[in-house]
């Protein structure tokens, strides 16, 4: 029985679109209320202040790259689903795999990158620039955050092979 | 005359180190020292302090992304100007070159997303959590570190080129 790259590519695609609606799901369900004290009164004062994605610029991208990229993963895998069975199709379709997967490469990346980078500056602050960590406070925030973060960073790998896949799958048609 | 894919190919990866290059040795020239208020103190008595990029973690890796894809860039430009003449190798080589620059797809998009992230605070800053805006104050350096962002968003989207470019060329041998 010859090798199913078809088959294989569904079945990466599949668990893409688990990794994207997870982190999707695990940022989007990140809000925490703490009471925290106010600037310039006592610090028994204290109002309830909440913590979400929406807070920051860099976690809204988060958002936006994430859902398109599971819409895009379901998309492609029911494309390889019900195209991979015409076998003069093929090698069109493993092309436009490899070109789009590599732009989504980047996508993920970035908003890996980015969230990555704000989410650690809530871990551990910056002392240079006087910016406080947070997740002391935030802290069922931050774990949410840092999940979602892993699990992208996961759909980025992923990715990355898909894309190496949909390439060595082209490879393999040069006789 | 038929098109002469390994002569794009060189020329692209060119760009891409010089990109590299102009985005490290910009981020590397950033220091900038300023008197600053000292906190606790009345606002007249002010400190010289500096902002570099060692003093954040994501400007770090940025450095050491774009360094190393400076390197890589380099490298891969020799092998495709020494094996691109050896008809009997170029397969193999648009391989190697695909499923290598995909990885610095990841590598270099992360990086960017990573550095503005951390950048956008410092140009805006984050009211919810009280990280203050710090391009004010130090604005020769945030002048630095978007410009060498810039440079890398450049060489992330280049690098998508060169893997899409890679592909097609293996796309292209299948008869």
């Amino acid at each position: 029985m010859p090798f199913n790259y078809s088959a294989v590519d569904v079945g990466l695609r599949v668990v893409l679109f688990a990794a994207a609606v997870i982190a999707v799901v695990v940022m989007a369900t990140s809000k925490q209320t703490e009471m925290v004290p106010v600037p310039g009164l006592p610090t028994s004062v204290r109002v309830p202040y909440s913590a979400e994605f929406t807070d920051s610029p860099a976690f809204v991208y988060f958002m936006a790259a994430l859902s398109t990229t599971g819409l895009y993963s379901i998309i492609t895998a029911l494309a390889s689903t019900l195209l991979g069975r015409k076998p003069s199709y093929t090698n069109t379709i493993w092309l436009a795999f490899a070109l789009m997967d590599v732009v989504f490469v980047g996508i993920v990346a970035s908003a890996t990158g980015a969230a990555g980078g704000v989410a650690y500056i809530g871990l551990r602050g910056n002392s240079h620039v006087r910016w406080d960590k947070i997740c002391n406070v935030y802290n069922e925030f931050c774990r949410h955050v840092g999940t979602a973060i892993a699990f992208s960073l996961f759909a980025a790998i992923l990715l990355v092979f898909l894309t190496m896949f949909s390439t060595f799958a082209l490879y393999k048609k040069i006789r």
